[in-house]
């Protein structure tokens, strides 16, 4: 039998014992595994040494090197997340609908587990933690495909895990990290119908694209974000600049930066020249339409090219509209359905376009940067769905979750 | 461009106005589809005939006919049925979640539309109606895939259909039919992610299998049902012999009619001889593990194969355990996770199957054919979805239905 096949059945196999554990037991688990994170601190050190080492050799960028480094500092940060996840209420059980049938039936739906989570993700090992312990306090079982770059520090990170679960009600089989760091690894999870109940990729778009178009397993689609801020002619100009900055250059790198500027012709006329300005300060590229490029001759064209591209950089669009169906129209063209923002102070137009546009967050006067699951309240978060079924925009504890009907009868029968 | 694409485009084309409909404008819209169904009974009933006499021809047998058949009063239920979908609440815009957050944003999660839906079905022409119904009154678009033994009928019935929502403010375009009789048609369908939200498969489990292994559009899978009766040594033996009869025997043909009855040896033992006898009686042949045959002589042994078929019919397979544990574990390793049942008078044991039970509904002392979207009052079904994610169980309207955050700031950037 496979790596894959074998650690997906052991998960599976821990799935009935995790269902019966209770809040108290989940959380005492995840504190034991805090713990021994940090009292690992020396060893993952050391295993993290390995994987930058190779990473050197291999000519790694700085920044990438940077995201897979792990400090004493950074091992407390994520020891004290997990810390956080034991903190959050405990979703499992909850009562999600009652209904009593003219039949007699008594009928409850439940919130369960889902089962088995496959995760398979980038460089950064932090989110081995992090994603095993949303998981684990959700009562699912779960499969972590890493990055190969972070493969030393993903190991010893799951092997001190499965150390402090042994001492703790939780089976350690419910954490398995696959660790095969060929392709084909991942290709074998893909298909694991019967044994994982869902995939979530977490990583930039050609690993998720991988996952979509190849997963026979149902997948929660994360992360792509062309994301649009829309400043309309009566857009308050301080207010307008600020939200546009922030939602460009506060973290470029992130998807719910803004790519895109969208802006009314009357808005343009009278400020454009300033925001460019203010862009240019902020060592922003700015690639623009016809229209922009006569108001600020100094900014290079826009390619169709452009205006479907996620930067996740210091390099912005922007583009000139002359009514909201303009931008509406731009936006169902090149948005990812993700987060969008209009800027404006006519109530009737923001409400139209929270109405029309079809994104997981669509905002009125305020940065698209806020889609978070901590920002919106959830205490963690697994990812940001862009998908429409199951889970939409930033996911906490309740999408790593399912339902069930538990129905009391007294001898009921259909006629 | 293939017809798949041309019209699934068309539908696209259709979203945007669709959500700005109001209830009463779709009501209207679906309420003239009823009617012009009704007027167009001759002209249906003549397309009709055309499906039947290729279907005679082509040697199809005389169930398969019967379900394909449409008379007067068959076209006038299904008009019936549309009327009732106006009837039921409209899901759309509900507000689902409201949060206001230090930050001073105030995040609303309102229901909305999926967008567009493909719905890929077997030969009965009131699918094409019902389907339609429930996508439209919940603001979707769909693109319909019947089976081509039904085409005439379809054509007819989506042409009627076209032209009664002409005359509403609902655009036509909402509501294609997939001519092409070639599988290929289904396979372009499974992969225009970017066009379909989702893709619904209704039929037989090679149809949902096809569309499982190969979309890379999400799926809501329905459909598959191995459910299971297990009847514990306290079970009331008068209430356990109806729930057992009634499963089984009150239409076989469907997917949450049981195909296996766990027996404890204690009840075995005292009642198993006059139920196989009931069972007998009701033209179900029984197949049945060694103790079973034993017991009941005159039951041919059931096979590992028979434990994971779905018969669909009247067959049923009979087993004897000696405990709950047993009867979980055979459950747990043939079940499909539609619906299970105990029957037993010990609530903790109910209790302990109720939660262990992996399944979209876990009954005690009651049939497992109360599955339904009608029976657990939800007015209208568009399937039984067996996966963990989005659905799980009966699907009504807020299953075709997903949600977006709409946030209201004042001038919020993020630190």
């Amino acid at each position: 039998m496979s790596e894959v096949r074998q650690k997906a059945t052991l998960a599976k196999g821990a799935v009935a014992e995790l269902n019966r554990l209770t809040t108290a037991q989940k959380n005492e688990a995840l504190l034991a595994a805090a713990e021994g994170l940090v009292n690992g601190t020396g060893a993952i050190i050391e295993a993290n040494a390995e994987d930058l080492q190779r990473g050197k050799e291999q000519g790694t960028s700085a920044s990438m090197l940077d995201r897979l480094t792990l400090t004493p500092d950074r091992i407390a940060g994520i020891a004290e997340g997990l810390r956080q996840i034991v903190a959050l209420p405990d979703p499992v059980g909850e009562i999600l609908e009652t209904l009593d049938r003219p039949s007699g039936l008594h009928i409850v739906k439940r919130r369960v587990p889902i089962g088995v989570i496959g995760i398979i993700y980038e460089a950064r090992p932090n989110v081995t933690v992090d994603a095993m312990g949303l998981c684990l306090k959700t009562g699912n079982a779960v499969v972590l495909r890493g990055g190969s770059s972070a493969l030393s520090s993903n190991r010893k990170i799951v092997e001190i895990i499965h150390q402090a679960l042994a001492g703790t009600a939780l089976p350690p089989d419910a954490v398995q990290l696959i660790e095969d760091p060929n392709r084909s690894s991942v290709d074998e999870m893909l298909k694991l119908n019967g044994l994982l109940d869902v995939i979530i990729p977490r990583g930039g778009s050609s690993l998720i694209q991988n996952v979509v178009q190849n997963a026979t397993v149902p997948v929660i689609e994360t992360g792509a974000g062309i994301c649009h801020t829309y400043l309309d002619a009566t857009a308050q100009v301080e207010m307008a600049t600020a939200i546009a900055l922030n939602a460009k250059v506060q973290r470029p790198s992130v998807c719910n930066a803004m790519e895109t500027l969208l802006v009314h012709e009357a808005f343009a006329q009278q400020h454009l020249v300033n925001l460019a300005e203010r862009f240019k300060e902020a060592n922003v590229e700015l690639r623009g339409c016809e229209a922009t490029t006569r108001l600020v001759p100094w900014v290079v064209p826009a390619t169709e090219q452009d205006y479907a591209t996620e930067y996740n950089d210091y390099i912005l669009n922007v583009k000139i509209v002359s009514n909201l169906e303009e931008a509406l129209e731009h936006i169902s063209r090149y948005g990812t359905k993700h987060s969008e923002c209009i800027v404006t102070e006519d109530s009737t137009l923001a409400e139209r376009f929270q109405q029309e546009i079809d994104a997981a967050a669509v905002y009125h006067n305020a940065s698209t940067r806020f889609t978070d699951g901590f920002e919106f309240g959830f205490g963690a978060e697994i990812g940001i769905s862009t998908q429409k079924l199951h889970a939409r925009g930033p996911m906490g504890l309740n999408a790593l979750t399912s339902s069930k009907y538990i129905i009391q009868g007294n001898g009921q029968i259909r006629q």
